[in-house]
């Protein structure tokens, strides 16, 4: 069966790449954003650095230079290209780096027709949820080199992930007292959900729906990017040194609002739900609205009973050490503990998180600033 | 009361200045850290703008300028110099600073000679609390001046506030359980401190010392600024853009260490109290004991039953919002709430705190690279 | 003549591209090296907007959004893609500027089949020059980028341009008098070596050889790099800035010196000519000799009996305007005089210049801190 | 007669900081603005380190931090304070830094008393032609300094040293010939003059007066900081980074130009002449008239008949050595030698130069965007 996923998730990463042409594969727009070849072979670096080395003997080296162009962050694998140096990397070339992926996956097709000890497997399982995270990265950083072009170039047609959705209204009470939060069910998850533990919450409401287009156009009609009072004091710097006046993607064409979509350039749906905000424009939008988002605990306390899944939804939580927390020696311990500073919590799932790649006690991480995921304002009070 | 407590805390920030040269009032050697003239007249303005213009209708403005070239940060009082030009306005000179405050405090003496009601009562206390903060500032922006000059002056022989203290050893054990935070007594605090509210713990201990010297020596020696595994991914970015090698204000003479205090350069004392270290040196050094920081809850619990006040102490939490935060209206509801992002909670107080102005549910904030507060470490397990 | 002149530069381009995949015609590593297929569509927009357009009213645009992705400084032209942002722009795809150039040069075909009068003439002929000059950009580019590669691809085996050279040793006397520079032939020049006029020169000598990489080494053995002494203020804090300690793509392997060139990595040779370096290190190569590098007037003046061509060849001129220079209006205007300030004057040519584009009166021009051309030292006294 | 000259431009330099308070002493505005107070250090400092030193076996340290903390470039000398930090240093006083200067005058006036060597005595001229540049240098930064100020202190009221002068009109011929140029008198000049030399200059005119105020507001009123034909490249990026509008200390006050001048805010003189623009603002300008700024030999020639010293005037020469450039061996060497690249001459004097301080062959030197110093524009054709 895990061969079966190991054979599932590693097509999904190509089947994703398939609409692209030789071009796409290279750039890298923006220091976060990543070239789709990287994508391609760095998760494939993951199961040759992580697994095989280690634990096959037998098993040889693809390339020894792949260590140093497709490490990402793991100070414990070596040396690596600088990071902003990505997109200059036009060799091995595309076509060399799924020949990569193939070697790399026959010697785990073999590993995998093996009985594996638990150990093994779980490093596989993280490995490939790995991989799925890579598969969204690589979504979202394409759509930021696409939509950085002024022609904004077509993914594909069908591809419109910021269709309307069917939503929920009302908010959702929660009762004062205890709760337990943190993963405490069967399968996988990664070490920064573990140590469930037990958090104090006050009554609260937290909202069924997620924030649109539409409403999100009040509050820019209310000159939401013009007044410093809704913001946070380094959310309004950020406005003023990057004069941002709308959502990431957003263009005004003769009065129009429009938004980039990896279908192309499509009018602003009042009723769509609203996109590639920041943490700064989430919490400015409901200090707007006399509301507040949800804390991390809040969320998943209420997740069960909400809809939820088109958005990375920023909480107003930091991200942080659970109790208990320890990080795993080794390079598999630089997964999540060492950036737990300066960073805000977002739950949820994104329509371009991949299939089986959710749960309610996920804590994705980013830097207040970040706009090019799929974000979006849940509002709470 | 008010009356006689206005007249000691305006005394004593004018007190702290009288080992100064004139020249010592003007410099600002790096944007966070502001000139003595400056802080002299800031605070001054606070009672002008806050108390004096709005509620005495006789009062005449010293000078309208002073309101642009003293504001700090507080957008609904209007536009303000450039934060980084502070140090380049060398008129109004010193003797008319002190000018200033003489007119202003004759006004508010006028003020505090009459009946007040509540809300008025509640302001001045406000601004008095405002001024102690600006005590704190004023020796820490001075010491942060004067130990960048070269030849390390002193500012007074017997200011040395880096003496080594009678210290607690042992660890304090903090049982399961649901404890209630926040301020809970009569008198002042600040908004970020209400909301008193139940918070969740798990069993831990909270150490009853801070780290000495001596004991950070130790981490150094075992290769603290070399080695990444300790450090947070944005510390260790720190690390090596800033190159930092040690504590603030440590200089290695002759293979010595020694650090610059407000009584001259001295050498380090391996018994004294570790002071001027940032949050992501407190967590590095926390990593490589196999420890961890306190939260700000643990913190609060623990207060009670240890020894603190020599050092603002480093916690794990993020500054955020408590329950039911509620920032005021108007230039007032600037002090706090907009600074809830990217900084990290410290509790306690320093040895250059003003008397009568540190609380156990007090929260100081900092971003994690600062370090010229008399910043420690508490660890917890 | 003109006709088969134009097929001939259009050509060399597609040529010189020849070797590449399709994957190296993207990044753009740095500001000022722009990405092979931005020079394909760069120059081809120049005939269609410079000549086309202007000059045949039937000329049906190609695509609109070109002229905005392909322009690259031309103000009079109107708005233009961010300089910086050439490198992430795949689409149009490789194919697709291939399609445009056979499109253009469709046209121009056209119109180069009928009599064609002198300003139009000249224009084309300009354009193919332009088209020289982006050829040898396209190689130097090329090489930045896949020289920014750890696995330092090759382009082609047989391209190692910085192959030994046949070299003439000795000094050139040149006799104090008054002597005439600029451009005086028939046939193509640039503005900028127009206003041929008399400058007096004093006795000196000019070398007849270039520098080569053994004396340059001597230089390195001699502590180039890290004695203040021979270098400019603003040389020495360009060495300390960028930590300078070799020429431009040379690494030091297991003790060895070696560079990077276009046919894959190799040991510097001591009999080869110097190349890549900047303005500054010519500037302290010549101190440290105690000589100096020539004027622009004296290098011209000396050029009929040396042997040159193989190296650009710093000056020690500052770039700037002859007697009675005079820009031409709209955007031809923009194509020299402007950019006459902070930069230096190089002589010769290189060996990636392209046939037929040199000219002893060819005045080339970079920052001084520029390396990334072939540029190579020639002394005087 | 040596020994009287000293004491007068030692003197005079005091005289320059009689209006001052304290608090002036101190603040570095901006790099290139050094505090009053260092300029007294510094130009002592050269005394003790260049001349009492070397010279006298009986000279006593006056203490040994001065060097570190009072060079200004000199790597020769030894280390040195970061220019940026000049602002940061309160101690010694400025009590102390006159004390420090009557004891270097102390021993030199017991030097100066006995008979000197040419070489000593040389270098004594040389230091006091130093101290009068810096005389210029304190002027222009203490401008810089209060200019920042949005009070706009008065230095002096009856120091307006941009008042109207009476000014010749026409245009000065000069034939076409060979000239010679460079110093060849008898007295004092820099090395950078030197190298007497024959220039080649076609026939051109030289106007007599300089541009004014009155025909500067011509040119913004046509729109001079919108168009970017009139600029060199770098100069228009200059105008847009730093959002240029005027040239530097004019202030819009109710739809009137005003300009700070040391005798405070003043209103715009028509036919004032203009001061403090950049040479980007220079060029501009004489795009825009269709003229040229003359060259510094073309300059040379014309002062004869013209009249000069209110303003340093942009030339359209870059800062390059003469024939026959030796820069002295040591510290001394460093004194012009190691700026010659990116920088443009200066010719004439200013109204804030000292009194015996200009000579026609004198070459003053800044990087294109400096305007703090009075310069200003006299066009050629």
């Amino acid at each position: 069966m895990l061969h079966q996923r190991y054979r599932e998730v590693r097509q999904y990463t190509c089947q994703l790449c398939r609409p692209l042409k030789i071009e796409d594969y290279i750039p890298q727009p923006v220091e976060f954003a990543s070239p789709p070849k990287w994508h391609l072979a760095h998760t494939t670096w993951f199961f040759e650095q992580m697994v095989l080395l280690p634990y096959c003997p037998d098993y040889t080296l693809y390339d020894r230079d792949f260590n140093y162009l497709f490490n990402s962050y793991y100070n414990n694998v070596g040396d690596r290209i600088v990071r902003t140096h990505r997109g200059s990397i036009t060799r091995p070339g595309v076509e060399e780096v799924y020949a990569y992926r193939k070697y790399v996956d026959g010697a785990m097709e073999q590993l995998l027709s093996q009985p594996l000890d638990e150990d093994l497997s779980a490093l596989i399982v993280l490995g490939l949820h790995h991989e799925q995270q890579h598969q969204e990265l690589l979504i979202t950083d394409l759509k930021y080199a696409l939509g950085d072009n002024p022609i904004f170039p077509v993914y594909r047609e069908d591809f419109n992930l910021l269709a309307r959705a069917g939503r929920d209204s009302g908010r959702l009470p929660i009762a004062e007292g205890v709760y337990e939060v943190g993963f405490a069910e069967e399968g996988f998850c990664y070490d920064n959900e573990l140590g469930r533990h037990k958090v104090y919450l006050e009554a609260c409401t937290v909202d069924k729906g997620l924030v649109t287009n539409g409403e999100y156009l009040e509050f820019m009609a209310a000159g939401a990017y013009e007044k410093f009072d809704y913001w946070l004091d380094e959310g309004w710097s950020w406005v003023n040194r990057e004069s941002i006046r709308a959502p990431l993607y957003w263009h005004r064409i003769d009065g129009e609002w429009h938004h980039y979509t990896l279908a192309g350039l499509q009018p602003v749906d009042p009723e769509g739900i609203l996109g590639h905000v920041s943490f700064y424009e989430a919490a400015a939008y409901a200090e707007w609205r006399g509301r507040r988002l949800p804390t991390e605990f809040e969320w998943e306390v209420a997740a069960p009973d909400m809809e939820w899944g088109q958005r990375w939804e920023w909480t107003n939580s930091a991200y942080l050490p659970y109790p208990r927390f320890n990080k795993a020696p080794g390079a598999v311990g630089e997964y999540n503990g060492k950036f737990m500073v300066n960073q805000m919590v977002l739950r949820g799932a994104s329509i371009a998180t991949s299939p089986g790649h959710s749960r309610s006690t996920y804590r994705n991480f980013f830097h207040p600033d970040a706009r090019w995921q799929y974000t979006g304002i849940r509002l709470a009070q």
